[in-house]
């Protein structure tokens, strides 16, 4: 954590809007919500936060753990298989009448069990959406994080491609991305590691397969550090060995729609506007209708996450948003270009965090 | 798929199920079901079986490999953000009147919404577990899958092992462990590999560091390969340079827990019993205290499934169940030692498959 803790403060936001909802508290069990709320990184737990109390269950193996993690909360014990005895006990010590929790995730099974061992003592009412709204607006420990994650994405991404050579295999550079990931943030990839190449990178979802790079043939890499739990995602399409006419035109227009993105976005911009710009200027090269999927995503805790740039959506950017923007285009038969960039967004336009900063450009160094 | 494919005999079982509960169809929603039950590797889908149809709901992201991975089945495709419209499509497709769905695996916010999506045309009956339940024995084709992931697992770790020097970091320790099982199995590593060092290993789920392993700092590696969507899980301890004689004993004693249950593994051992014959065997040496953690787990499309081997798990085991074996001790302030193994339920005894076969033993080369 950085000098200033941010914690206390985004638990006393969260309380604000709890109170705005006569909840006396709130059920925490979305595992980024727990990290976010009181820095515990374990893989299992769950979180009472009520106006004075903040109770975090957790098992066996984490009490030592959550002990240094999560020095602002009380910790209840879970004992045995399941977490439903510590949780009872937490909600029972929070004293709350009406206790929200996360409807989009807590099992129908898991809820069910919980209203009936609470009784009528305490209603539980469906809630959820509170803690990502708070995590919207990224503070400078996270922004810190997120710049450090990108760097390091940027970095193993240069380096790869600058080693790159014909006939190395997709799983061959995956391999190298991830392990540069693992020997500098320690964390390893964000997600799982997209590498296609030829017709393949035409597949969104395309996974790592044994083929070798051939001469001509384009080569799509999508990946991400996590660092502090906080993730990059970055995008970059080339052609080892020098690229081809065609190939050279789309990347072309792919690029175009990139930059149009990034020189619109600033706090008040519409989502679905930008998500427009991105499609227009793909439609000035009659390549609309390849653009198959939504511009992009908020990116934190979760690689996905709020706000989402796509054609529906009506609200708008804010300051210290962070987004990862991602303009593709596919071709069945031919292949895929996809470039994205981790973006942050500040008061007055935003910061590529996936871009080399300008002032330390090394002149020389292969452009990205 | 191996010559003889499993999945029609898989859903006609599933079928059998839904019959025995009068359900007219089951909405399977948790992944690792879907892919047993279709062959459909995506990370986004959910399926609806009833008695005459397998209705797979997948966005268009997923259309062209759903198609080749699962021709068994009727594609939905969903449109816009969710799975709600489609799913509700797939629903009224099946024409069912009573739907099972899997209370584990649905969220109360998305159930809300098919309950009031569906209306009084169809039960939602509250259910679940069948498909775990199927999947407990593991049939030829999973055997293999199981086969492959465990022997690169073990070779990853013994490749690692071999060139181990005191000075390596953990982070780099790891880094080739998930190198290697990107390279050989395509799909990388089944879960966040651990590997802590020193007093380190005490914690049960360490996460790795950077720090250098010292000349009589022990090394704990808890690891798996992932083939074919079937992982493996195996843990070794060692200690670079030279093993002090405190290291040996615990180390033999884990060893001796880890081989007097490996010698129970049969149809019909009791789950709880294999559990206490681990114990027993470290109480032997004054150890039964350290060892802080169940025997072990199931493991398959999951690394972590049914069924449980812990102190009060009352049922038995049967031939063609695949279990993960990890006895270990920790004392806090010196480090911990643990020991596992994948290991098959044969009809007549078990098959520990992240072991070298016994007939193709290379003489000279390092025991694990």
């Amino acid at each position: 954590m950085a000098a200033t803790d941010p914690r206390p403060r985004r638990l006393t936001a969260l309380r604000r809007l709890l109170r705005d909802q006569d909840l006396d508290a709130l059920l925490v069990t979305h595992l980024p919500n727990i990290r976010y709320l009181t820095g515990f990184t374990g893989t299992a737990a769950q979180l009472v936060v009520s106006a004075h109390a903040c109770l975090l269950v957790v098992d066996f193996r984490y009490v030592q753990q959550a002990t240094r993690e999560a020095p602002h909360c009380t910790l209840v014990q879970a004992h045995g298989a399941g977490f439903e005895d510590a949780a009872v006990e937490a909600v029972l010590l929070s004293q709350s009448k009406r206790l929200g929790f996360e409807s989009g995730h807590l099992s129908y099974y898991d809820h069910g069990r919980l209203e009936v061992r609470l009784g009528k003592a305490v209603r539980l009412v469906p809630s959820g959406g509170e803690v990502e709204r708070l995590r919207l607006i990224k503070d400078a420990t996270e922004i810190e994080a997120l710049r450090t994650a990108s760097r390091l994405t940027r970095e193993a991404i240069e380096e790869v491609l600058a080693q790159l050579r014909v006939g190395d295999s997709e799983a061959a550079i995956a391999s190298r991305l991830e392990a540069r990931f693992r020997e500098t943030s320690l964390e390893g990839a964000a997600f799982d590691t997209l590498v296609a190449s030829g017709e393949r990178s035409a597949q969104i979802h395309a996974r790592v397969s044994p083929h070798a790079v051939r001469q001509g043939e384009m080569l799509l890499i999508d990946c991400g550090a996590s660092y502090r739990g906080y993730k990059a995602d970055m995008s970059r399409t080339v052609m080892p060995g020098g690229a081809s006419k065609r190939f050279a035109e789309i990347e072309g227009a792919v690029r175009e729609a990139l930059d149009a993105v990034i020189a619109a976005i600033r706090p008040g911009a519409s989502l679905g506007g930008l998500d427009a710009i991105a499609r227009q200027a793909l439609a000035e090269h009659g390549l609309e209708d390849a653009f198959l999927h939504g511009l992009g995503h908020g990116i934190g805790l979760e690689v996905h996450e709020e706000p989402w740039l796509a054609p529906c959506e009506e609200g708008t950017l804010e300051a210290g948003m962070t987004i990862a923007v991602e303009p593709g285009v596919y071709l069945e038969g031919w292949g895929g270009v996809r470039l994205e960039e981790t973006i942050l967004v500040t008061p007055k336009g935003c910061e590529v965090l996936t871009q080399r900063p300008r002032a330390s450009k090394v002149p020389g160094v292969l452009s990205l």
